[in-house]
C-alpha cells in the first residue's frame, strides 16, 4: 500500500496513537491564557539549577519522564528519543536526555522540532521499527536570550515584532498500540528562503514556510479545505500568522478562521508586554501536549493539523549578513483512525 | 515480520540500496593516504566564498548534488535530505540544503551525524515511506576551529591527543530500489557519559559509546563475532580506538583485528601532524562515502559495521565544567542482502 504521496507526505496504515503527553513550563506561561492545561508549572526559572542550560536539560528530562510515567511505562519500554531544542549543538536535549539511557536522535529544525520528531517517531513506529518513541522539544527564554540575543541583565528594549522565547517542554509518546488520537498523516517540509534578515521578525522569515507546508499537505493528500476542525501553527506570532494567512488567501486556501497559532495562544499580549508571542522549540510542544491534546481528549477537536515552525539562523550567520531561512512541517492527529 | 530486535536494533525487510555515494574534501585532506578515494579534491578552502561557514554549506551543496548526478538522478527524485554538522544551529547543513529545496530533516549528533543519518533514510525507506533518500554530514576544519576551540590565527599549539577536523562532506544515496551495496541493519545508540572532561581528548569521550553500541548490535542481532569483515568507527583517532579496543576485550569481543577508525585511516600522522587522527562529522562521511564505498564495490569487503561516534558537548556547556556525553550509532553495510 502507497504511504508517501505527492512532494513531501506520508499517510500512515497504521497510525501511531499518542498514548500520553506532559508539558511543563517556566512561571510566565503559568501566568498565561494556558496555564490550566500543562501538567506542571515550575515557580523555578532555574529548575533547581545552577545555569540556564542547565536548567532546560532539566526541564526536559522531568518532561519525558512525566509523559512515560502518565502512560504507565518505563524508560525502558522506550525504543528511542528525538529531541530537539535551540541552544548550541542541541545540549538542552543532549544533557536531559543523558540520563535516561535510550537510543537516542538528536535534532534541529529550531522551533519545527516537535513536528519533526513527531512525524519522524510515527514513521518508526508505523514501518515497524519501534513501538513507543517519546518525541520531544524544549526551550528556555533565559538561554534562548543569551544564545541569540542580548544578556538579559542589559535589560534591552524589544522591537514590537519580537517574540517571547519560552520556557517550556513538550513530550509526546507515540505508541503502536492505544486508543489514539492517532498521528494519521505528515508533511514534511523543504527550506524557503524569501531574504528576510529582520531577526526581530521570525515571523516573517516562517511564513512563507508554514503557507508552503499546508498546501502541500492538502495537495499531495487531496483533502478538502474543510477537513482539519483546527490547523495550528507552530509560532508564528500575530505578524507571522497574518502573513501565513494572506500567502494562504493568494493560492485559493479560505479556511483562515480555522487557523491558530501556537505563539499567539500561550501569551496574553496585552498583560504580559510578549509583543508578537510566545516562541522556542518549547511553545508548540508545550502547547500541543498540554492545550491541544486536553481539546483532543474531550472531543472539542476531533481533527487537528500541527505545524511548527522554524527559523533556522545562527548567530554567526546573521551576523555574516545571511539571511533567515525558514521551515515548518505539518503533522495530523485524529481522534478516529 | 519483526524488524526490530533487542534494545535498540532494527534489521531491514527490504534492505535499501546505496545507489551513490559522493565524497568531496579539502587540500588537507586530498594529501592524505586515502586521496585516490575522494570525488573531487578542492584546492581552495573557502570553496570560492567569502567565510568558513559559507564554505562548508558550498561544500555540502556541492557534494549532495554531485551524488545525484552520480546516481542519474535529478533533485527532485530525493524525498528527504537527512544532514547533520557541528556548527552552531546546524548552519552548515541549513545553508548547503536551502537552495535544494527538498523536505530536510536537521540533525545533530556531533561526528556520529552520517550513522544517524543513514539509519533513519533506511528506516524511512524500508518503511514505504521514500524511495530515494539523501544521508549526509559535513565538517569544516577553520568553522570547527573557531566554534570549538581557538581563532587559527593564535597558531595554539595542539595537545597530543586532540584530532585534528575533516574538512570534508560524505552523501549517501539510499533508494528501494538497485543493486546494492544495502544497508541490512542499524543499531542506535544511547548518551553515554563517563565523567570525561577533556575536550583536548575526545577519543576518550567517545569509545565507551562505540563500544556499548558495537556490543548491542551483536548481541541485538545475534551475530557471530566473525560476522564482519571490517568494523570502522567513526573518528576515535588513535588512543580513542585503542579504549575502545580494551573496552571490547574486556566484555568478551575479540575481533580487534577487524576494528579499524576513519579518524586513524584519513591522515598519515607522522607526515600530516594530526596527532590522534581526523574528526568531524565529514571525517566518517566522506572515508566510509570514498574509500569504504569502493572497497564494498570492488569485493574487497563484502560486510561492514560503520560506527560513526560523536562527542555532544559544547563550549558553553564544557565552560560550565560539564562532562563530555559520548554517543555512536552502528549501520551494517552489506554487498548482497
Amino acid at each position: 500500500m502507497t504511504k508517501h504521496f505527492g512532494n513531501a507526505s506520508v499517510r500512515f496504515t497504521n497510525p501511531p496513537s499518542i498514548i500520553s503527553t506532559a508539558a511543563i513550563v517556566g512561571p510566565k506561561e503559568g501566568e498565561g491564557p494556558l496555564a490550566k492545561y500543562f501538567d506542571k508549572i515550575s515557580a523555578d526559572t532555574l529548575f533547581n539549577k545552577d545555569t540556564w542550560e542547565q536548567a532546560e536539560s532539566e526541564l526536559m528530562r522531568q518532561t519525558i519522564e512525566l509523559a512515560i510515567q502518565k502512560a504507565g511505562l518505563t524508560t525502558k519500554d522506550i525504543n528511542y528519543i528525538f529531541a530537539g531544542d535551540l541552544l548550541n549543538q542541541n545540549s538542552g536535549s543532549v544533557y536531559g536526555a543523558r540520563s535516561l539511557g535510550r537510543p537516542f536522535f538528536g535534532l534541529f529544525g529550531a522551533c519545527s522540532a516537535i513536528g519533526m520528531a513527531m512525524a519522524l517517531g510515527a514513521m518508526l513506529i508505523d514501518g515497524g521499527f519501534a513501538d513507543n518513541v517519546v518525541a520531544n522539544a524544549s526551550s528556555h527564554f533565559c538561554g534562548a536570550e543569551k544564545t541569540f540575543r542580548f544578556p538579559l541583565e542589559l535589560g534591552t528594549q524589544r522591537s514590537p515584532t519580537a517574540s517571547w522565547t519560552v520556557t517550556g517542554d513538550g513530550a509526546v509518546l507515540l505508541s503502536s498500540k492505544g486508543e489514539g488520537p492517532f498521528v494519521t498523516a505528515a508533511t514534511t517540509g523543504a527550506i524557503v528562503d524569501l531574504d528576510q534578515k529582520d531577526v526581530n521578525h521570525m515571523g516573517a522569515a516562517m511564513a512563507p514556510a508554514a503557507a508552503e507546508v499546508i498546501k502541500a499537505h492538502f495537495d499531495d493528500l487531496g483533502l478538502p479545505h474543510d477537513y482539519y476542525d483546527v490547523i495550528a501553527t507552530g509560532d508564528l506570532g500575530i505578524y507571522g500568522k497574518k502573513l501565513t494567512e494572506q500567502l494562504l488567501q493568494d493560492s485559493g486556501f479560505n479556511f483562515c478562521d480555522r487557523l491558530t497559532d501556537c505563539g499567539i495562544l500561550i501569551f496574553d499580549k496585552e498583560r504580559q508586554d510578549t509583543h508578537a508571542g510566545g516562541s522556542g522549540c518549547g511553545c508548540s510542544a508545550s502547547v500541543f501536549a498540554g492545550y491541544f491534546m486536553k481539546k483532543l481528549h474531550s472531543g472539542e477537536i476531533n481533527k487537528m493539523l500541527l505545524v511548527p515552525t522554524g527559523a533556522l539562523h545562527s548567530v554567526v550567520t546573521i551576523q555574516q549578513g545571511e539571511t533567515i531561512p525558514g521551515i515548518a512541517h505539518a503533522v495530523a492527529i485524529e481522534r478516529n483512525m
